[in-house]
């Protein structure tokens, strides 16, 4: 039993006040930005997104009421989108102290001082005041878990990574139900680069599930290609980013890549372009309704982000991130770029065929 | 360009004929239960289960001219189900010349003259008859491929595995075609045991589809963790039996459960019991209609298997292997039963809850 608040009401944010409020005493803070989700809680009306009422247990705060969240509380959640993580840290550090354990939900990647692409865990711990350094651990939260599924109390398989397990094992044996179980990792790097990766990816599976709905046809092997495919480039950018292959290979890749790509934004912006819908109109149709989808600006990041790392990752390394971004760019046939990605090469030598 | 004889005018061999008769003079023979299938090619039309028409190029024999179809073949798939390959390879084995490549898409168990459960491959070996044996070396086609794709020449990544690669990889110069990708291995064990063991796993990803037709709500988050259990399992598996853990995280295995998991009999057997309908009627409701559920047998069979490895694979090594089962057996409580086996275990000392 702890003192537990978290951060951001949204989707993800008020789904993880459900295992946590069986144990544990727990405040959702929302920010400037959760004002509206906030007035439909505190009505007793289900969260406008995940459509699932926060239990009574949860104490409501606004944004104005960030030290009362704040105050006495052992376990910080950050559940901010990678846009305004930073920020809400910034204003949130001065009221924690020395061995709050802070787990955050945030997945993508941010830039440091230099304007380096960089994965969060590094750019979290370094952004606390020096007197907090290192004595506030973090806690990547990864893994196959749907907000709408966490907060109705479905099965749910989550990992919980700290740079020291202990500190992951601390949390998870607070928020851990029966529905909602926990595995427990040392490996940030590999949660954090599978959860910012499964976004972009999911975007080539949604293409092959718009193919379908646009031609009548299934094209289920291309989509179980690229699958595997982008398991193979989590796989290689672990590796080179100080993450685990058996990470990507487990829950917080393999089953968080499944997950995505059978719901979400990510996906939904693929199966667009995939019906035949121009990339860049798709993304902005999607803003205007007020969808974000985040793997868009993070396969941009992950491009950049390999090429700071060209001597481990040269070009080629990762065609269907590659592939992804051309889409995103508007590239023509998008089928034939996933293919050419995704499929082995031909080993013969008679000239290629166009595809299928 | 090879003389390439197809035993079997199921889905697969007659999709097969697709990417093989690009480049090759190709017999498709049908054994005694394909003569409707035969004579619906004959006609012009489509194959009644991948909806393809045949290439007019593919020469069509019934079972009555086995000789001919073998006739100078320098390839001879066997593309038979795991319940007839042994009987249709002994009458083959007549017109077999040293040297003929022998490549299969069966995939299952079977056993051997002591009824101990074996892999296929070293069955097939030790079904030849002495003059031939190691003489016609076999290739394993495994992968994420649908018949209807590969027949319709949508993209499609396989793998073909055989015990000298090179082997392999003249087979896949032979059939590789713009559309249908070959991946060369040396790992027929590892191919054979993702190829029979996702048909088992793939009803309990259909199970949290059906749960989820049932009731109206998601379980994307249990056939996630489901999906990823399965993967570790076959992981297992293969360190076991002799194949290699990479063959399960690539196209063979994780690819090829995805591509199960998303359409096929397998699957639409979870479904159905996923939806509340007891195991056993489910399965005698699809074995009238025809439909074969590969999945059931080999499931019991795997099971069989691991308990032959026991001192390897010592009871609780394969939960979801033993969750299966107990679904097929008719347990109640599908749900919690995968989610007993796929979840991380509790850490906490509380009471289990139990699950949504």
């Amino acid at each position: 039993m702890a003192v537990v608040a978290v951060l951001g009401a949204g989707a993800m944010g008020s789904a993880l006040t459900t295992p946590a409020v069986t144990t544990n005493k727990v405040r959702l803070w929302g920010t400037w930005l959760d004002d509206e989700i906030l007035t439909e809680l505190r009505a007793g009306r289900p969260h406008p997104r995940t459509k699932v009422q926060v239990d009574q247990g949860v104490e409501l705060l606004d944004s104005a009421a960030l030290a009362q969240a704040m105050d006495g509380a052992e376990v910080v959640v950050l559940a901010i989108s990678s846009d305004g993580v930073l920020e809400v840290l910034g204003r949130a550090a001065p009221h924690l102290r020395p061995g709050t354990i802070v787990p955050f939900v945030t997945k993508g990647f941010g830039r440091d001082e230099q304007g380096r692409v960089q994965l969060l865990p590094g750019l979290l711990e370094r952004a606390l005041p020096p007197e907090l350094g290192g004595r506030c651990p973090f806690v990547a939260i990864g893994g196959p878990c749907k907000a709408n599924e966490v907060g109705a109390g479905r099965p749910t398989a989550t990992v919980y990574a700290s740079r020291d397990a202990a500190v992951a094992g601390q949390v998870a044996d607070l928020f851990a139900t029966g529905a909602y179980r926990i595995e427990v990792s040392d490996d940030m790097e590999g949660v954090e680069i599978s959860a910012a990766m499964k976004n972009v990816y999911a975007i080539g599976l949604g293409v092959c599930d718009g193919l379908a709905e646009g031609g009548g046809e299934p094209w289920h092997d291309l989509k179980s290609a690229v699958f595997t495919q982008a398991v193979t480039e989590m796989r290689r950018l672990a590796a080179v980013l100080g993450g685990r292959e058996a990470t990507v290979v487990g829950l917080a890749g393999t089953g968080d890549l499944e997950v995505t790509g059978l719901s979400g934004r990510n996906k939904l912006y693929g199966v667009r372009i995939g019906r035949g819908e121009p990339a860049g109109e798709a993304l902005a149709a999607m803003a205007r309704a007020g969808q974000t989808v985040e793997g868009a600006p993070a396969a941009r990041l992950a491009r950049e982000l390999a090429a700071q790392r060209a001597a481990e990752l040269p070009p080629g390394s990762l065609p269907l991130l590659a592939a992804v971004n051309d889409i995103l760019d508007g590239a023509p046939d998008p089928a034939g770029l996933l293919a050419e990605a995704a499929l082995p090469a031909r080993r013969q030598t008679r000239a290629p065929r166009t595809l299928a």
